[in-house]
């Protein structure tokens, strides 16, 4: 059985999400549609992009992801179906999928054109359900990639901060903060292990002043006390055992946070 | 492969929609059950009504459409299954139903009286788990519409205000505010082409001052600024680009907005 | 068709429960994925036990129950599937799964020790994904639960205060408070009905005053005004007709209530 997965602005207060699955039982009537998330704040193509970078992998190969972040939608901006080793991706040109690129071999990249798989009814303010739905769902049933539209050299990519290398650590940023006021930096997993080493204990700075010690899990600190952790998205954050970091931290997205090595003596 | 969708005011904090799953997923295995919305304002049958019709053609023929927007449970209100030319509806009967009804051919209107249909333990409080969801499950596996009930010659109709004709255009009224803060009205997108002629360039009216022009997408205007939009429901609505209307412009439902063919020379 | 039912804490504004049914989909493409909830409090065991044991039920026999409200993750508590006679439950050994487990009769208790059965990239802050998410879904292929790991002859199990007898009636807690405000107590059907008898009019009391009359649908009283009402999840709990209990009666998880016999006299 196929699948498409959703990842979208249009929150679950709305009839929006249960119309693009309705475009896609009629059009596709055998298969299953899994929502990503709905839950990406309205218009924030980075969000978006980083929930879909998250997630996309732990699908099925043959899978079709659908993202539908879309500010600009009714404009020239220009809308994609993309090919990898694996996967199908749909999306407006905006970004919204190309984090989930980034880890992805790029086969084919097309255009959507052909009216011919769009819905008769095509809304200048709904293309989740004119467009992308129904483009999905005849991908789900085999049609190929080329017959959408023409090929594109060329697609909009998100500027990704790597994190870089600081006298003592590594400087990155805040790129999310989840439901449970988690703050995740783009300081990947690898990244911490090489600087860390063998016997190492890192420490998560800000501003120049320590602001918790690394750890394995949340439980490693007590109730309401910081810790740094590489979550399950494959990057460092901060988070707070029973808590939420974004509060109790005043952490936003762009903040900038700097892991070190622990200095000797600076136990807890 | 059959659908039910559910539309209710239940949310998704509590374990009631997912008990209805259950319910169906006992009495019909093979059904697949889609989520129309579960974000109705708790009790605001308008709100459900408005949803229902909005997203319910884009569904499949014999599409079992649930609407559960159910303030008076368990009182003498009535409950109804309705067959239309391309589905069946079911849900309480007080008028949640009936703006999805204006555009369908009804065929047969009956009363859900018998109890073999329901679950045993009928409780008073819950008629989406121990009436609408069996009843949906059972009509799925193909149980005739008059097993349920007696016919019901008349329903509970909400009133629809069709929008009137003023000396320069037309006026209405806001029906529903979405995600996006975008505000809905009752002015549809046929009187909206009339009103225009070939032509024409529209403005929206509040109290006599003009409020924005119409365009035909979001980002036809700056971020932050007002427009009209005959968007994806097919209604007249006032959108902020990038931003809330209801919000920045403290629309509420209710309201009342004027459509007038702009006057010559005032353009942007 | 085997169905798995999922209960979280993990909302659905980010991308968790979604990557949980791509692993499902991944192992078990064939089964079918209900969300009971996701909208438990961040780590709030008690209201997961509570959400996991008013619906369960309410599923065919044979169903696989995930329920992962799981501050702990990644210390050193357990995990556990049960397998009762209806039903197979998975989750971490903190008491989520007991209350449900109160109405069941278990048959096996296994921890999850067989990393065989969890994904490769094991990590120590999302076992939804990593744990519980793969053993549902081959627990759902038939894999045996012996294998899982060894039997478990005891697990965590939440206290579950029973309603005391006072002078007059009896004296239960609020132990959930739902999405319209209705406060539910510990005090059960048969008991409210045992305690009415056969004429039997009832009234909620709180600090020793009354609160409101015990009837039969929210709708028995005027608008605005509270009742007490054998709910739907089969306790007593306290409403108020089309309006939040919970607000208008500043009632909270704990607070105690009693119920009475009423006075002959105290009619309406």
């Amino acid at each position: 059985m196929k699948l498409i997965t959703l990842t979208t602005d249009f929150g679950v207060g709305d009839w929006f999400v249960g119309t693009m699955k309705g475009v896609i039982a009629s059009l596709a009537p055998k298969v299953a549609v899994v929502d990503l998330t709905h839950g990406v704040s309205p218009g924030d193509i980075r969000a978006g992009a980083f929930a879909l970078a998250a997630a996309y992998a732990y699908f099925p190969a043959g899978t079709i992801h659908v993202a539908v972040v879309d500010p600009g939608v009714g404009s020239r901006r220009g809308a994609l179906a993309v090919k990898t080793a694996r996967y199908l991706f749909v999306g407006p040109d905006n970004g919204v999928l190309s984090w989930a690129m980034r880890g992805e071999e790029v086969i084919a990249v097309h255009a959507l054109e052909n009216e011919r798989f769009f819905l008769d009814t095509l809304s200048r303010t709904f293309h989740g359900r004119d467009v992308f739905a129904p483009v999905a769902a005849h991908l789900s049933r085999g049609v190929a990639i080329r017959r959408l539209g023409r090929p594109r050299a060329d697609w909009v990519r998100l500027p990704w901060a790597e994190p870089r290398k600081t006298r003592q650590g590594l400087a990155g940023e805040i790129l999310y903060v989840d439901r449970f006021g988690n703050a995740i930096t783009n300081i990947d997993a690898a990244r911490v292990g090489s600087l860390a080493g063998p016997s190492g204990r890192l420490t998560v700075w800000r501003k120049g002043k320590p602001l918790c010690a690394v750890a394995g899990f949340y439980g490693a600190v007590s109730p309401g006390k910081p810790v740094g952790i590489v979550g399950s998205s494959g990057f460092l954050e901060v988070a707070v055992n029973g808590g939420s970091a974004a509060e109790r931290l005043r952490l936003r997205i762009g903040d900038l946070l700097e892991v070190r090595r622990q200095a000797a003596g600076m136990g807890e």
